[in-house]
């Protein structure tokens, strides 16, 4: 019932994405040279875990670029620090998942975002020894810096997190594609949490300058091409037996419920995690279909609203332990 | 002779930018709240050292960021890690001067640019001690880092280096103006090294979109406007007696000769560093007006190579070294 595959052939569902636009979109964007020690890593990881039935979550995080020129100078970005990513990956390890972390290099990691992004840097935490010999952590940050260690060592030690990163839109691509495609055998057991803010528009490389646009005309114009819908492919080709959560951000809080629906009427996935830009670290709402009208004419939407509680500091604990509910609700439902 | 405001009434400089494009420029752009205290802060670090005669270089480093909405969530930005200018802000300081990091937030800073922006999380440096109560760095970083903490907090004690931050092309602006003419009194003995990679466009206010832009046309124009040349004003007006040395990036190797000259030609100033983004961490190529052509109507430049030296590793060492002593004998030119 919850295999979205199934959604494709019934009313409600929206046609998914052409093959031949991604097609179209894959073969204008080379494989990045990276990709096979990736698709290594990621293959490791999974025959390393392949005899515990522990949940995998594949996060996304931090924005992708488009580049204006070919050898690039300039480019498009979306606004992400990666802050939703890497916070939520410690909450999963923490909930027992293992992490694949696909995320924008230089953004926000895992246990390291404590200390990384601040106006703080990282050396103001620590000191030469007395005897000038050795470094000390200043005794104020040493409780919390060790507590912060000792679970990335844990999660190091035990391969729970892999870290991989992308920095162009196709770049990002290709690794999703690549991942969905590992992970497929895995079905249910596998949770993907897309928190990275996705370009939606790039300039197809016949069009694009190949060296550095020059300034001299005075005006710049640009024309760009919309990004194929990959969740879709995502969701009816590559991981058709998975739980896909989904970010929605806006920042007019009229545009956000109709935009998560529509996604889920659009895509056919389980969970759109809608937030504003500025109130997105204190309320989330979870937006889903209601299971008996998923595949209707007219499908209702069940919408579950997490804020920040008083003395708690990160809204992706409650959030992550709603969907980890949800993820196993659906993992004994999908295997019944 | 050296000083650049003369250049103005000579027949081969070419007419600043007009007064009016820069005002409508920062009337358009609000200034940042937090101006005021960058104001309070470089006044005071001028006021520390009023007593010393020692130099002061304000370091423009990383990219600036042109937002596509009002509230932004897409923008365009440009290439740079911020590592030229980082790497060349320890040099400047190992060299006696005064370091205002004028940089991109969460772009790469001197000292922890060592331990940032790696492939390895800071994390991967430290470990628990054997008791489980302390954090040591692990053996084989120890000496190294024992060393940049140690610089570190020496320039931290001794006050050599304020830390500033921007993000938008805007507050870079606004940033630099109001730092330049807190600076002027100074004259000679400040230098400017402006290694920052600043866009060249921008989308007028009014012309902006208040949300988020929505991607359900199939395509995005994108009409931008070129930024005011700042350069030229911080030559006539806000810095008319201190030294300026810009940088030109390009990847077109027979672009990048004419580009740094016709910098050269245009805005009056010193020096203009010129590279290549594929060869800039081995090359780069200081070009000059040669003094006694500097205000006829056919300047001559001076070109001078320095090449990453075997054994060496960073290019920013030799490269300081020669601005230094360039600018020590601009200063006593200047005072005779």
């Amino acid at each position: 019932m919850h295999n979205a595959s199934t959604a494709s052939t019934t009313e409600a569902a929206t046609v998914p994405e052409t093959t031949s636009s991604v097609d179209s979109y894959f073969a204008d964007h080379p494989t990045p040279p990276f990709l096979d020690n990736y698709k290594d890593r990621i293959q490791d990881l999974l025959d390393f875990h392949a005899s515990s039935p522990r949940p995998i979550v594949l996060i996304t995080s931090g924005g992708t670029t488009v580049p204006l020129e070919t050898q690039t100078v300039r480019f498009i970005d979306n606004f992400s620090a990666g802050t939703r990513g890497a916070t939520s990956a410690e909450h999963f390890i923490a909930q027992g998942y293992v992490v694949i972390f696909l995320h924008r290099r230089f953004s926000l990691l895992p246990y390291s975002r404590h200390y990384s992004h601040s106006t703080h840097c990282f050396l103001d935490f620590m000191r030469p020894s007395e005897d000038g010999k050795n470094i000390q952590v200043v005794d104020e940050y040493r409780p919390e810096m060790l507590q912060v260690l000792t679970r990335y060592r844990e999660a190091q030690s035990k391969r729970r997190l892999l870290l991989l990163d992308f920095v162009t839109v196709s770049e990002y691509l290709h690794c999703l594609r690549a991942s969905a495609l590992l992970l497929a055998p895995l079905g249910p057991r596998v949770m993907y949490y897309l928190a990275a803010a996705v370009s939606d528009f790039f300039i197809p490389t016949k069009e694009m300058a190949q060296h550095k646009i020059q300034s001299g005309d005075g005006s710049l114009s640009l024309t760009m091409t919309q990004v194929p819908k990959f969740l879709s492919i995502l969701v009816h080709s590559w991981a058709t037996s998975s739980y896909i959560v989904s970010f929605k951000l806006e920042t007019d809080p009229k545009m956000l419920l109709p935009k998560a629906q529509q996604a889920l009427a659009r895509y056919g996935h389980q969970v759109v995690v809608a937030n504003l830009l500025h109130t997105r670290k204190e309320r989330v709402v979870l937006i889903s279909p209601v299971a008996s009208t998923e595949y209707t004419s007219n499908p209702q939407y069940s919408s579950h609203t997490i804020d920040l509680a008083p003395g708690t500091e990160e809204i992706e604990e409650p959030l992550v332990e709603e969907l980890v509910h949800r993820h196993e609700d659906w993992q004994s439902t999908s295997s019944s």
